[in-house]
């Protein structure tokens, strides 16, 4: 072998240790950016907050609207991890909403970022911003209102629930869970009372 | 009179034009924070968009919290004008809450600040950020709420609706209304229809 070329186990070991790297930016990037929001980010300082070198994470991300995309990203997937992928094990419909209402609870209340629910923190900054991070954001927000929706139509197709419009019951409760963030961001301590208690009125039969 | 002095007259003139300018300025900060947020305001671009100079604004306002302070004021004001004073001649209770409805649809729809929703655009920001601008946002966030609580139980009494918690009913119509602004934002054009829709569930005798 020329000993000017990278051994394979050499260049992977270096995409693996880039791909964790990204990985622990793009998370600390979520986190600043549900207190700061997306347009707050930058390379400078993200590398500072970490002990990253600036060069370094520049050449990991390239351009700051590469960075929001990934830290949009980032953002989904922590969110699927704490929100939706504990719920797969619980039946179907009413019984998943209602587990789906206490896993946001908690994402919103622990926080699982510390500025609460990353959504509620950067759609209203970016949705007078056309372009990817825009909808990278409205996506993820509209696959959300499906996943609700597609649980409230089990769920009345089970007659768990009283038949109604799935897709507006699920805009009522996203709302619901976004009011809840905001009363639990300003210090409200029955937010997540007042959620459970709206959420039970929703999954009625009557 | 030492020529020194000033008049009576001139002064209450100056007090005057100051007042304007201040009004002008306020109200454009507004529209500006709708869009970009109470924290990306500055005395310098103020001034540069509205062609006021920069030492002349500055001496209007003092302090950017005091700007933003001024700003909070002057988006209340706008939202009394274009919400709520138009239905004080409205019969109370649901007749009343169903004409707020329509005039907040109209307010995000139009809308009044180019951003939507003011509210919505700054509370998301300085739920982490204590301080006076933090505590007017609140306490104005809070009047809604009491107004929206106060009709729902004015409601409820002349037997116009069925009897709940009017706290959480009002909670759960500003979701609503908070939810469609973020819609419309997003270019939902059904936004306006899922909101009537809603409310109309909220506001039965059943």
């Amino acid at each position: 072998m020329n000993e000017l070329q990278e051994s394979p186990e050499r260049t992977d070991l270096r995409l693996v240790r880039g791909e964790r790297t990204r990985k622990l930016i793009t998370r600390h990037a979520a986190d600043v950016a549900s207190l700061e929001g997306l347009s707050g980010l930058s390379i400078g300082r993200l590398a500072t907050d970490l002990g990253l070198s600036k060069s370094g994470v520049a050449t990991l991300f390239g351009t700051k609207e590469k960075l929001q995309l990934a830290t949009v990203e980032a953002a989904r997937e922590a969110f699927l991890d704490e929100v939706v992928r504990p719920v797969a094990a619980t039946p179907r419909g009413a019984e998943r909403l209602r587990a789906l209402t206490e896993r946001w609870i908690a994402y919103a209340s622990a926080p699982l970022f510390p500025g609460g629910c990353f959504w509620a923190a950067n759609l209203p900054d970016f949705d007078s911003r056309p372009g990817p991070v825009r909808d990278a954001l409205v996506q993820q927000h509209e696959a959300w209102l499906s996943l609700l929706a597609d649980e409230l139509r089990h769920a009345a197709g089970a007659q768990q629930i009283a038949a109604a419009d799935a897709d507006l019951t699920a805009f009522q409760l996203n709302a619901v869970l976004h009011a809840t963030n905001t009363a639990l961001r300003l210090g409200d301590t029955q937010a997540a009372d007042k959620a459970r208690r709206i959420v039970d009125g929703l999954l009625t039969t009557a």
